[in-house]
């Protein structure tokens, strides 16, 4: 039933911390690696690089930066074979901070950019690949942009990069089975000599049921965070995900002991998962900034008012 | 885009009965009567026609029972073009307690059923179908019964039976697209002279993405609830599934109001939706009767036992 080629990539800090200023405490970081390792899930993604000259560390806690040595400590002493990841964004970080991979706890770095973005991208993958970092390129917002752009994004990337991995990635929680299938096949016939992967989000419940349609359509590296968290619906939950795939080397258990002790606690404290304003800016096809705005206003329950002008700025 | 032939059924009073011991009051039921007509929804599914000698009306709601005369002070002096709907389970119902359509304000009966009663659920739709209501068979527990007692249970009903719509029924949660699509494909073709429906459980999140599998294998009667309300896990949103269809009758603004007005509080009152030993029993295959009394306990978050415990029914 399973199938070895599959990866599963934990990105529960890197893309939680989108909701706490990536301020997730040592201890806690710590558990979840703990966790992930056990569990034996390939990859465990702790946050961002990003320039310390365009962010302030006294604005944001430690995994907006991901210093060598913060992650030294996290790992520090923990039985694992999981690997670490980083993620940058086009544009946000100092390639200068990036030492070579022999001389950094870090395994893979991920580049996220938009289709037209794609040069800077393929010039960061190339770069970090040449420090001897696995690498993957995440396309973000695709379903905004699925017409010719993406074709020659694609071909860009199979004839110019070095990277190993190609993500789709539905930054909106917009698409359902149809759309995935035709990304993943669209990917994997252009990217004939790298793997495809995929990354959901959750605005409407689909975000475990597409990865499950990318793995039909032989997606092979696949992003999960526990109990689903993630920026406003989060993402998809790794214990359904780790449910799913059978991989006789997974223990679920573990993550199930997490979620017990951690994030029912902590999802009392900060907020993620199924809520109307993030299902409807899903429904739309519209980035969740507006549906987190609301969240955060005396208007947070209001939501037809909130798809009304969601509906308007379309008429705009 | 939508598709005419697909009938939406909203069952947020009878499914969502199911953790209330079926006691909505008069108000609750009368707005969602409003809000469903104002929203074009084509059924509404207003509970159970259970036997008083049975269950007792002093113990349950008079949802478990659905007495014409109670649905008609529901339904009085609002304008709707929604059908009504009443669900009756095999061996439980007293056929002498419905009477002629004529008489009801009743449009359709729902007959559900294992696939082993197939022969008492034929008697009980054929004896609806004469007295002149619109009739489905609902083939519950269907994940654990995919073999060839289906087909033959499939063939009778073409065969034998006067029901027009067959319901593929996933009642663990259990399944995810591959199976749906053999389900549903499997269905269409033994029922060639009949609608095929389908009615998901979101255990595992899939409740949305499965009714869309459906949906693209032709079935067209399809099940939701709102806000996902229903037994345990719930079922799929109706929210989420009116926002795909794109049918330019249905209005989503009225269902937003009562989620904001109603059913936000009453979340706070009564549990269903993602939560953890659901989504186990629903990558396990299991009844969520064992989740249901671990969460009624004060080892409601303990997951790895939970879990272990239903790994070793297996074994036993």
């Amino acid at each position: 039933m399973y199938r070895e080629k599959i990866k599963v990539l934990d990105c529960t800090i890197r893309d939680g911390g989108l909701i706490n200023n990536h301020d997730f405490d040592f201890r806690f970081v710590r558990e979840v690696y703990k966790a992930i390792s056990r569990a034996g899930v390939n990859y465990m993604e702790i946050g961002y690089k990003n320039s310390k000259k365009l962010f302030s560390p006294k604005e944001f806690g430690a995994w907006k930066f991901c210093d060598d040595d913060e992650i030294k400590r996290i790992i520090e002493g923990i039985e694992s074979e999981t690997k670490i990841s980083i993620m940058v964004d086009v544009g946000r970080v100092d390639i200068e901070d990036v030492k070579p991979k022999s001389e950094s706890p870090v395994d893979m770095i991920r580049v996220a950019s938009y289709v037209k973005e794609i040069d800077k991208a393929i010039f960061l993958v190339n770069h970090f690949a040449e420090k001897g970092y696995e690498t993957t390129i995440n396309i973000m917002a695709i379903s905004k942009d699925m017409g010719p752009e993406l074709d020659e994004a694609l071909h860009q990337i199979e004839e110019e990069s070095k990277v190993g991995v190609v993500y789709v990635v539905d930054s909106f929680g917009a698409l359902y089975q149809e759309p995935i299938e035709f990304l993943i096949k669209k990917a994997k016939s252009i990217l004939k000599t790298r793997e495809v992967g995929f990354h959901g989000h959750n605005n409407q419940q689909l975000a475990f049921s597409n990865t499950i349609e990318a793995i039909i359509h032989n997606a092979n590296y696949l992003d999960a965070t526990i109990y689903g968290i993630g920026r406003a619906a989060g993402n998809c939950p790794l214990e359904l995900l780790m449910g799913f795939l059978k991989n006789p080397k997974f223990d679920l258990r573990p993550i199930l002991d997490l979620i017990s002790a951690e994030f029912i606690p902590l999802r009392d404290k900060i907020e993620w998962g199924y809520i109307i304003p993030y299902a409807i800016a899903g429904m739309l096809n519209e980035h969740p900034r507006a549906a987190m705005a609301l969240r955060k206003s005396d208007k947070k329950e209001n939501y037809r008012e909130f798809y009304e002008s969601i509906l308007n700025v379309g008429l705009e």
